[in-house]
């Protein structure tokens, strides 16, 4: 169940006994988890609320401490840039952590032990799913290998596809998740590309994991072959230049709001609602 | 302006970009901020949301931390039992801080130090007078002298109070804040009593301002004289014991809601709104 039949971001009304979770990020007002899991609490009729907070890097052990001490906070998600900086301020990780080196939902134990874990790689495969697009047997361009490029490379690689191709500014850190990825899925073809010009063609889904770039293209698609499917998963703008690009020339797109609405059921569930 | 046109605790739909305010306290159920605050802001059109946070005392430094360091969350209001402990924490105090030893509302400077002050005692006030109830040359008998007393005893006072009887558990307490407003307002006839028995009697205005107690009464009401006002600022349960007892026994009452509802535009007006 998908819940989506209250308005967006609007929770019940609230009192002291609301329970409190937040969304972590810096920036965070690109942040599209507000209005999915207001939304849901209120389908679901839970007193609770999820707010945005915007912290620095530097605040996060701060942040944490409160957490832990808080009583009526229940739940936290977390966003870039500090999906990975929250990996070692955990007592425990989740598969989907382990398998990245990224948080993106922490919980707390019955008896107070944070658990990380990261649904971002199982959130856009389902979303992908639920919007008719398989990624079984394709060929997978990505560009970015950060923090969701990582959770996305696992979970699209687990998804079956035949062959993916890595590419990052940072190209050491696009070889070393394609290591990672090759030898969690050795029946898939992984391999990191220095530069991503010319690579459009040889692929049939082509995905922008990268954070915004002002209006740069992350990838030229002038050499895509028809019927490939252009992915973006940047939030703001929900129109990304690269989607406006891929559209005007024909080919099919798939925005990054999806993978947000495709792990709300798995982290609320995680969350224990 | 009081803005209540929309339901209570309901504030505009969320979103990444929402601005966060909190309420802090120990425990946080009964706070009736979350619900004052959020109906405001959705009167207002302002995207914001007030959120309750559960933290005990040894989590005030960390939290302070995580406050100063947020770039999203503009004001945080402060309730038992951290009024008291808040004060050493603030780069800078606004005059009902100082006058009280506490703090109810913490605003960023636009430098960033961390300014607070305390409203209780004026929202009080103006919360009385809202409702038709003047305090000028009233005696007034107090019961509790801790962060939200010491507040109201300074405000009672300077509205023009004829006499101020203090009691507190902790006698000690009582007399040193005796001495405290006695010192401010020295047309005022304020005192102690190490017991509050026999004291109705020679008293207009009864007022609890003790934390709640299950179902016994701060006060005994037995020998108060007709047209006594009967006050209690406890906010759960909203018809308290005493007010229970003062409404059987004929006495005019006066709950703590109004308190609340009383400071609301003050400390908008505070957090700049």
């Amino acid at each position: 169940m998908t819940p989506q039949s209250a308005p967006l971001g609007l929770p019940l009304p609230l009192t002291g006994a609301t329970r409190l979770f937040a969304i972590v990020g810096d920036p965070i007002d690109q942040a599209g988890s507000p209005g999915l899991f207001n939304q849901a609490f209120r389908t679901l009729g839970l007193p609770a609320v999820l707010v945005p907070l915007h912290i620095p890097s530097a605040g996060l052990p701060d942040l944490i401490r409160v957490y832990r001490q808080s009583r009526n906070w229940d739940g936290l998600i977390v966003t870039v840039p500090h999906k990975v900086d929250m990996y070692s301020l955990m007592d425990e990780l989740g598969p989907g952590a382990k398998s990245t080196g990224a948080v993106n939902a922490i919980k707390k134990a019955a008896d107070g032990r944070l658990i990380g874990d990261n649904f971002d790689g199982a959130g856009f495969v389902r979303g992908m799913a639920q919007n008719g697009h398989s990624l079984k047997g394709k060929r997978v361009l990505m560009i970015g290998a950060g923090g969701a490029g990582r959770a996305i490379a696992h979970a699209v690689a687990r998804a079956g596809a035949h062959q993916i191709t890595l590419t990052d500014r940072d190209h050491g850190r696009a070889q070393a998740l394609a290591a990672n990825v090759a030898a969690d899925y050795p029946k898939v073809a992984v391999r990191a590309l220095a530069a991503v010009q010319g690579a459009a063609a040889a692929h049939e889904v082509i995905m922008n994991c990268a954070p915004p770039d002002g209006e740069n293209l992350p990838v030229d698609l002038s050499g895509a072959k028809k019927g490939t499917l252009v992915v973006d998963i940047v939030l703001k703008p929900a129109w990304t230049p690269l989607l406006a690009d891929a559209s005007a020339k024909g080919f099919d797109t798939h925005a990054g709001i999806h993978m947000l609405s495709g792990q709300i059921d798995e982290i609320l569930g995680f969350f224990g609602i």
